[in-house]
């Protein structure tokens, strides 16, 4: 029960506070060992988005198989995001909201996750709308 | 004629001799200001594209009008690496060889770098098959 879909995107909006921005992230290997990650473009540079954030920090969660890895996200991940979850070869995506509703507030990427699922070499299962009203509150604070 | 494509195409190539993988990129605000990266995955994991690394130093160019920046590469940047020149804003795309190209040496997620500029929210310049032949040889490293 704890450690359902939205225990772990409750961990992910959590992330998204603490970095004072709607974009939080959590891939999780086992309920003991996961990495947690926020957006930090604006000290970072572009490419600084919370998933980005966490792929980088991959390392930690060796060793791993990378298809049994989930990683969790407040909103759905840009074609970059998501395209480094395949290149990283995450088996599992769990988001929140999607990018047309983060396209209501800024400029977004209209490519979804399934598009770039759809030209990986592996199976990618996503789950979508997990908690969705949390996360879109997340553009309030 | 110093400062052709295929004069910073060479620096690209060079960089991607240098990390010792076919992937090598420059990004140019100015004949003495750029910045040079190449592919570093495996040291520092899935995301570490010779681009992503590339923009991952923009700030070393500060101040710049990222609409005036170039980015050249040895190959068609992967969908994860064109989304990320598009939130730099990185107004110029010069590529080697493409991303079918790369794909006869490994997975290779088959969206065009055309394919994401055509979903950004402003003008994209392209330019391809720059040095084509030399780029190709660097799978032969």
């Amino acid at each position: 029960m704890n450690f359902s879909h939205k225990y772990w995107m409750k961990k992910a909006i959590e992330q998204a506070k603490l970095g004072q921005t709607p974009y939080g992230a959590v891939i999780v290997k086992s309920e003991s060992e996961y990495i947690t990650a926020f957006n930090t473009t604006k000290t970072d540079g572009p490419q600084a988005h919370a998933e980005m954030n966490a792929i980088q920090k991959l390392a930690q969660l060796k060793p791993y198989i990378s298809k049994d890895l989930k990683l969790y996200t407040t909103f759905e991940p840009c074609p970059m995001c998501m395209s480094a979850l395949v290149w990283a070869g995450i088996g599992q995506l769990i988001y929140g909201a999607s990018i047309e509703d983060a396209a209501k507030h800024g400029h977004q990427i209209h490519i979804t996750s399934q598009d770039i699922a759809g030209k990986a070499w592996y199976d990618i299962e996503i789950s979508k709308n997990i908690a969705r009203q949390d996360c879109l509150k997340l553009f309030e604070l």
